[in-house]
């Protein structure tokens, strides 16, 4: 359960209260259920029943918890009402993926947000200088009327322009400037599926993350094993053969979490498959600009016959920049335009005109070049180190931000992530990404976080101690 | 039809290509529909039948229309994938009320934007100056971060401090951060509703509009007449018993497009209302800030019971920005935090490091006092003129951003919008915001865009000639 120290300066209610609010805030607690009975913890933490009913008691007047005659205390559904200033700080989702998602995007929770999806700000800090930013909204006059609701003419043109550079070629009216590459995929999915519908994703993947956020009532979820070079292509077949899913959802370039890229012979055999059994292709790629190697995407293969391209500039540019875009097939795009106004009417033209200021500029492919190499030179020495540790590293992942980090056996992971939270450090589990249990064992590393000298400690005591206790 | 200029410079077979295409983006003629037969036109317009059928091949090349043998031309359902100067312009959608917003939020396509929901850019420079925001970018950190799934911190706790100045009491923690007041709803709407449930609208109104852009498989949408001090409350308890909508959408204060506001006594029976038949309101507070009368909003009665508030910054700050909320009972504050999730991730930790900042600077008050003393002068102008010309306006309100103007009987509205469309005056027929008929001889006005003379006399010609020809 936890602990409590009786040394401590802190009052054993404080500690107690403390330690369950910051379980629920860490998502081993989940709102809604039951607490140790007072008897069974104060018996558990050798203190007395007054000391064990003064903190639940304390955490009933705070809102936390309620106590229900006759059945025990409960965690609440909701956080508290209080204004109080410890109060008016947001407790995260209780179900897992929120709590999840919640957390990655507060980097004040964490010292070491080693399985975050994001570069460090001081990597992004060329890229959108505030300098630059700065002198730009001032001598910008476009910034004081509302975005067209397919997003500015400007930064469509230069996605366009920047696409074809990808060997995409797109006309920049088929281009819907979208929140980010996340409302990218919602849209498509209003636009796409009808109740009933199946979209079939990888397992492992973020998408599928994503997608367990909240209960969709409106389609049915299947999914297919990603393997190194794509999606398992037979166990594809039997699936979109058997039920017919309208969208397949896919990240052909630095696959998140795995990191590998899809053979360009699996992506021609994708297409085929599309057109075989009559299904429509999103290609994410979010994080395709960070590759060094491989290029081809399926949309330039399919030129918009079946593919949806969608990507945006979190990643490579600034995550505190929302937008993104969806490439759609000419029959769609008016009505994606439709749905992006019923859902948000239109962006930010202070975001989509500081984004297109940037693509226009050189600096931004400088900043990509140097981004590749920073990224390149931080994995190579994350996996060899943690391949030293004893950590399993694919072979044939050899680019992008994340490594699929595989755990030796006897370390017990869930333990790992609750330490590892206690010290500031976050951790994704392998778990959160599949709808199996076959990657338990697993953690999502980002290569630009995982150097630290810190963190590394954490890991060699962890896996040490663990080895010791086996 | 359209009248073709023999004396002009522009060969007969472009001014009926253009003509055509300007009908099809002013929506006059609808997508998908049949264009007339070359030998009806050729008839019409007095020109060889060589003539339309050059245009209309013109139009088959630029991918605007289609030839189907033995069934005539019809105007294609998607615009030109063509990448030419001229097609890169994105053709707005075609159904009515994603084509009127389309318009609304493109400057570029009127000089005069007199039924536009926005101020002018010069009257919010003063709240949102280029000079501060560009300084404040230069010296924020925070910029390079996410913003976290709520919303900024910062944000959240100044704009619950400004909502405790309009009497409205609530928790920092209950206050989602949202893309814009359009996202704030559809939030609200995928949490609250389940399939065949029914949402009431009031009729007419801004909202209903916003319905109807999409056919949303998943509820019911039924209305209830919006009279001069807000919905007409014997028609409400009817539907509310019969129908049991799960949720209410009003605009208590500065109704779009009536600009009326609900009475106090009107607001606590709708409280009643929603007790006795259970369902929750969403009170829609956008234009809210504009009041310099009544300043009783539901949330304040209500307290977080049945009432979801929402409101943005986009009317009042400036329409550059994304930026809106949702102050939602605690009860429901971690679901619509992963709807947020699910939908767009997070928002602009940019947008609304800029919004924080301004709200928490003395200007934000300052430019609402002079704001407010602005719209109500040109109000008073733009109300005299129009009741000297014969436009009927309601003697019942006072205040905010919009006339809902009623035209004589006498004048065809339509043409009306139609010629103005052509001298490149916005219009927005009253039948938009509407279900019934009963609107369509009204035009939303805004009143900081209908003073200009051109305007003026734009009308004063219509309504005479309209008097002369009767």
């Amino acid at each position: 359960m936890f602990e409590i120290d009786r040394n401590s300066k802190v009052l054993l209610v404080d500690q107690i209260r403390n330690a369950i609010i910051s379980r629920i805030e860490a998502f081993q607690w989940v709102r809604g259920s039951r607490l140790p009975s007072v008897r069974a913890l104060s018996k558990q933490l050798g203190v007395s029943i007054f000391t064990v009913s003064s903190a639940y008691e304390d955490l009933v007047a705070r809102q936390i918890i309620e106590s229900r005659p006759g059945a025990g205390y409960y965690i609440l559904a909701s956080g508290p009402a209080d204004t109080g200033k410890d109060a008016e700080r947001m407790i995260p989702p209780s179900s897992l993926h929120a709590g999840f998602l919640y957390r990655a995007l507060d980097p004040s929770q964490y010292d070491f947000p080693v399985s975050s999806g994001y570069l460090p700000p001081s990597w992004l800090a060329d890229a959108v200088p505030a300098s630059v930013t700065g002198r730009l909204i001032r001598n910008t006059l476009s910034c004081s009327v509302p975005a067209p609701a397919a997003g500015s003419q400007e930064l469509r043109s230069v996605i366009a322009k920047k696409l074809r550079e990808l060997q995409i070629n797109a006309s920049s009216t088929q281009i819907v400037v979208t929140i980010g590459a996340t409302h990218a995929f919602s849209l498509i999915r209003n636009m796409m599926l009808e109740p009933g519908d199946y979209l079939l994703v990888e397992d492992p993947s973020y998408l599928l993350l994503q997608l367990k956020l909240i209960k969709d009532r409106d389609f049915n979820i299947i999914t297919v094993p990603r393997t190194h070079d794509g999606p398992d292509l037979e166990v594809m077949e039997e699936m979109v053969a058997r039920y017919r899913p309208k969208l397949f959802l896919t990240q052909t370039l630095i696959h998140n979490p795995t990191g590998g890229n899809t053979s360009p012979a699996k992506g021609f055999r994708i297409l085929s498959l599309a057109q075989k059994y009559d299904f429509h292709i999103v290609e994410d790629d979010i994080f395709g600009a960070l590759c060094t190697k491989q290029t081809l995407r399926l949309s330039s293969l399919d030129e918009w016959n079946r593919t949806f391209y969608l990507s945006g500039f979190s990643k490579v540019l600034s995550p505190a920049l929302r937008l993104g875009y969806v490439v759609a097939p000419p029959v769609f795009v008016e009505r994606l335009v439709e749905q992006k106004m019923y859902n948000v009417l239109c962006g930010s033209s202070l975001d989509e005109t500081i984004v297109a200021y940037t693509l226009e500029s050189g600096r931004y492919q400088h900043h990509l070049d140097a981004l590749r190499q920073r990224v390149m030179h931080e994995r190579i020495r994350a996996r060899d180190w943690l391949t030293k540790v004893g950590v399993e590293i694919d072979e044939g992942v050899v680019e992008g931000l994340f490594i699929w980090a595989r755990f030796p056996a006897h370390v017990d992971l869930r333990r790992l992530i609750e330490e590892a939270h206690d010290a500031r450090i976050f951790l994704a589990p392998g778990s959160l990404f599949s709808n199996t249990r076959g990657y338990d064992q697993y953690i999502r590393l980002n290569v630009s976080h995982c150097n630290d000298i810190r963190f590394r400690q954490f890991v060699a005591d962890h896996l040490c101690s663990e080895t010791a206790s086996a």
